[in-house]
C-alpha cells in the first residue's frame, strides 16, 4: 500500500481529501478492505455545516463497500478478495443485543471515524482503505463480485436502504397496510422502497421537489402531497380513508416534521421513525387518546441484510436510484456542496 | 322501574348514591342494562380529588356488568336477560376505526357519564341502571348466566384486564419475551397477568407494597423489585441478562414512573403505555439512539373481548383478584375513601 488518502473536515465546509497514515490490521479480529464506493449521508452535514464543533481535522463518511484486503488471524467468514457491505456501525454480532438484532448497541460496536472500545482509533468511510473491527461481525459478502451497475445499489445497504426499511419494520408496515412518508431526502425515498417490499396496499409520499416526487413514484408511491405540516396532514386522511395512515414513516428529524408525522396517522397508528431527532418533542397526551405508537432509532443495518441483499442482488429492488451525483473521491468537497446545496439527493463517490 | 339510584360527585371527596331520572331507551340502537357489579377505577380518584374542577354533581363510574332490561327496535345481538360486560367506552364496532380495533376512537363513541354523539346524557357505570348507545357494538354477552363467584373475574373485563393486556399487546410481548411491570395498581396487577397469558418467560413486577406482591407473584410475576426510580431499573436491567426487559409495561402515567419504564428496557424494547398521562416528558435522543419504541394509550377494550372472555369464563385467567374489597353500591362512598387512603388497590360495588 502507498500513502493511503481520506477525508478530512477541516472546519466547517472545509473538507478536503488528506493523506493520512494507513489502515492496518491492529487486532486479530480485523479486517482492512479496499474501499470501491462510499457516499455522503445527509447527517455528514451536521459537522460539514458546524453544527458540531470541529475541534481539529476530523475523518468523516461511514457508508462504503470495497474488497476485503488483509484479515486478521482470527477473522473466518469474509477473506481477500471478498466484495463486502460495511453497515455504518461496526459490532461484533453475537452479544447479547445483537442477537436480539440491535447491533447499533453492539456491546464492541461502534462507529467509523471514531475508536473501537479498545481505543484505536477507527477509519471513516470517505476513504481509500478502512481498518474493520469485528470484520466477522460486521461484513457481509457478495456471493461473486457484483457489475458495476450493481455498486450503487449495493451501496445503500451500508446505511440508507436498511434505514428506510427500519423505519417501515418500526412502524409495523405490512401487506395490505396504508402508509405515509414524511421526508422526500435519500431516506425517505428508501423508506417509500421499503414500505413497498413490505407489501404496503398505498403509499403516500410527502414532498415538492419534481425530481424527488419522481424516484418517490419509481420506488413504489401512489400519491405525492406537496403540502406540509397541518395541511398536508388534512390531505393525506382525506386520502386515506379519511381517517390517516395506518403507519408513518419520519425520516426527516425537526419538531416539525414529526408534529406532521403524528397528524398524519389514523389512531391506532404506528411511526417509524429515522430522522435523527433535533428538538423533537411528544405530545404525549395527544399520542395516548389516539392510541399513536412511536418507533425507531439508530437502523441496526446488520440485522436486515440476510433479508435485503438478496432482493437487490436478484433485482427485485434497485435502491441505488437514489444516487443522482457521482464523483471521484478527490472531488468530495464538491460532493458535499451538491448536497448542502440540496442540488443533490445523494452523491456515491468513486475511487 | 321505581326512581333510580346512581352515584353522584358533588365536589370533591363528596360523593353519594342519589336518585336520578330513570334510564330508558332513547334510540333504536340502545339497551337499557340492570347494572349487577360495577367499581371504582384509579382514574375515577381524579375528579373525586378535586384535580379536575366539579361545578355541577356529576356521574360517575365507567366499569360495569349486568343483565339487560329493554332493547331498542334495531338491537339484534343482545337481548333481555343476557348477562353483559360493557366496556369503559361505547362504540358501534362498525365504523373505520372500530374495524381497526381502535373503538376507542369509534365515530359514533363516547364514555360513560357524558353525552353521546346525538347530545343526549349517558348514564355513569356506577348507578342501579344504564342506557347503553349503541349497545350491539358495545355490549358482549356471556352465553349463559354466570355464578356469583364469577362476576369480580367478568367484571374486570369492563376496564381493568383488557387495559392491562393493551399494555402487554402495544408492548409486543410474545412467548419467550422478558417483561418488566412499572405500577403495581390494579392495572399493573392486570398487566402481569395478560403478560403471564401471552407466554412472556420472565416477569418482573415493581412493587413496594406487600399485599400488591402478593397478587402480583399469583398473577405470574417471577420477581419483584421493591426499589424504585434509577436504582429500581438498575435492579430489572441486571436481573434481566444485565440488558433490561424487552417490554415494559407502565402502567402510572407519571414522569417518573415513564423515566423509570425507558431505564428498564433493553435497547430495541417497547414500552407499552396505559397510565393517563401526566406531565410526561420523553426523552426522544434517548429513546432514538436506543431504539426504545412506545405504544399504547386509552385501552380499546371491545376489540379484546373476544379473545378474553373466554379464558376468564373457563378459569384460565382469574383476575379479579385485583379486588380486594367489595361494599354494596349505597356504601359508594366508603369505597372512594378506602381507594383514596390505598388501604383497599380496588373497590368492587354489589347492588
Amino acid at each position: 500500500m502507498g500513502p493511503m488518502r481520506a477525508t478530512l473536515l477541516h472546519s466547517p465546509r472545509d473538507i478536503r481529501l488528506d493523506d493520512v497514515p494507513d489502515a492496518a490490521l491492529v487486532l486479530d479480529t480485523d479486517a482492512v478492505v479496499r474501499v470501491v464506493a462510499s457516499c455522503i449521508c445527509g447527517s455528514d452535514l451536521w459537522p460539514y455545516r458546524g453544527v458540531h464543533d470541529v475541534r481539529k481535522p476530523q475523518r468523516i463518511g461511514h457508508e462504503f463497500v470495497g474488497i476485503v484486503e488483509q484479515v486478521g488471524a482470527d477473522v473466518s467468514t469474509v477473506q481477500p478478495g471478498d466484495f463486502v457491505i460495511a453497515p455504518f456501525t461496526f459490532s461484533d454480532n453475537t452479544c447479547a443485543l445483537c442477537e436480539r438484532g440491535v447491533h447499533t448497541s453492539c456491546t464492541n460496536g461502534g462507529m467509523w471515524g471514531l475508536r473501537d472500545k479498545q481505543g484505536h482509533d477507527v477509519d471513516g468511510g470517505q476513504g481509500e482503505f478502512v481498518r474493520i473491527p469485528w470484520a466477522d461481525g460486521t461484513l457481509v459478502a457478495t456471493p461473486s463480485e457484483p457489475s458495476a451497475e450493481m455498486i450503487p445499489h449495493l451501496l445503500t445497504l451500508s446505511d440508507v436502504f436498511p434505514t428506510g426499511h427500519h423505519a417501515a419494520v418500526s412502524a409495523g408496515v405490512k401487506a395490505g397496510s396504508t402508509v405515509a412518508v414524511v421526508g422526500d431526502g435519500a431516506v425517505g425515498l428508501s423508506a417509500v422502497l421499503a414500505a413497498k417490499r413490505l407489501g404496503a396496499a398505498r403509499i403516500v409520499a410527502m414532498s415538492r421537489h419534481d425530481d424527488r416526487q419522481q424516484v418517490a413514484r419509481s420506488f413504489g408511491a401512489d400519491e405525492i402531497v406537496a403540502e406540509r405540516g397541518k395541511e398536508g396532514a388534512k390531505t393525506v386522511r382525506e386520502m386515506l380513508d379519511g381517517i390517516g395512515a395506518d403507519h408513518v414513516l419520519e425520516c426527516v428529524g425537526t419538531k416539525d416534521s414529526m408534529a406532521q408525522a403524528i397528524a398524519c396517522a389514523r389512531p391506532g397508528g404506528r411511526i417509524g421513525y429515522v430522522g435523527v431527532p433535533h428538538d423533537v418533542e411528544l405530545n404525549v397526551p395527544a399520542m395516548f387518546g389516539r392510541n399513536i405508537g412511536i418507533a425507531g432509532g439508530i437502523a441496526p443495518v446488520r440485522a436486515y441484510l440476510g433479508e435485503l441483499l438478496p432482493d437487490v442482488l436478484d433485482g427485485t429492488v434497485a435502491p441505488g436510484a437514489v444516487f443522482d451525483l457521482t464523483v471521484p473521491l478527490d472531488q468530495v468537497a464538491e460532493g458535499y456542496r451538491a448536497m448542502d446545496e440540496r442540488t443533490a439527493i445523494k452523491t456515491m463517490l468513486t475511487i
